[in-house]
């Protein structure tokens, strides 16, 4: 079966074909976007992850009459009533380059948390992945990287909230944590190692 | 019986002398906390609009031997889960003077709701009202003013989020309207007239 990852993210691209290989799963033929022409993707206006997982998998899946599967993820924050969410990457309502968003995003969210004590300083990174079928059949899963947010932004690996994210049972933060091992437990790969199976379900 | 209301806002003192006057309860002389001296009062950190009444309310009236009543409140944001919420003063993370701080903060939440359609544009001024007593007993109350937010701000009446809110069954946002308008149906006169009738429980 071809599977089209709808993303032009090669770090994402290589991240799935290698959660694919060595799991008896060596039928998937996994492609990018990049591999396909130009189609008019939707904005991320839902109301939660999977809606704009499932968006981005069903435009993919039209546009290219193959089984497609994309992602949305975030950081919810329990003293922020689990948002930025879905507006995680634009919370501080910048534009601009990502690395300057990343940067103001990060600051808003712990100036924002500045007044929160330790025991109410829980936070989850999200991930919702789906699949679409040309026919309209469709699968989604949402898994959660469970830990909490620190006061000082530190490490210098991943994006976004990694470096104040510390992961339950760690402490490092996720942006202290090599590429390889982040990959083995995070958000991402979860809900993509959840979803790989039932995409047979597709075939 | 002496309440002492727990501010040194005059506006919030003559709103609730204004409340009370010809309901019944002339025997209540409030008393703000100008007519008393300096003690340490509680940060706003509760995580609900709730806790932060009470803590303050509790401080008052552990200080002065008095009734005490205190009030907070905020804007709850449907499409943010309810956030500003309890941060709504400091959403933005800015210190600096009220008005630059309201201006930050209004600025961001529309930023924030950029892309959110119209039919997910709920919001609701939130107030909890809370009385306590010396001896340990308390009430507390909350009230919801619900509405909309607008994508222009428009009015230059109220302060804070005042003028991106749209009340229910109204057309002009809250700071178009006249502030004796505002005060008759508003989160924070709901509030006091709610707790009101109960100061009796500790009287």
């Amino acid at each position: 079966m071809k599977v089209l990852l709808a993303t032009r993210n090669d770090a994402k691209l290589a991240e799935l074909r290698r959660l694919v290989e060595g799991r008896g799963l060596e039928g998937l033929e996994i492609r990018g976007l990049d591999d396909v022409p130009e189609f008019p993707e939707a904005p991320e206006t839902g109301a939660t992850f999977e809606e704009n997982a499932l968006a981005k998998a069903r435009d993919a899946a039209a546009a290219t009459g193959l089984v497609a599967v994309a992602d949305d993820s975030g950081l919810a924050v329990d003293a922020l009533n689990g948002m930025p969410g879905v507006l995680s990457a634009r919370w501080s309502g910048r534009g601009g380059a990502r690395t300057e968003r990343d940067a103001a995003n990060l600051a808003l969210v712990l100036d924002q948390m500045a007044d929160v004590p330790e025991d109410r300083r829980g936070a989850a990174f999200v991930c919702a992945a789906a699949a679409a079928h040309p026919d309209g059949r469709e699968v989604v899963v949402v898994e959660r990287w469970p830990g909490r947010l620190v006061r000082s932004p530190r490490g210098l690996n991943g994006f976004g909230y990694d470096p104040a994210f510390v992961p339950e049972g760690e402490s490092r933060t996720s942006a202290e944590m090599a590429p390889e091992e982040k990959d083995a437990v995070s958000h991402r790969s979860r809900a993509l190692r959840a979803l790989l199976p039932r995409l047979s379900e597709l075939g």
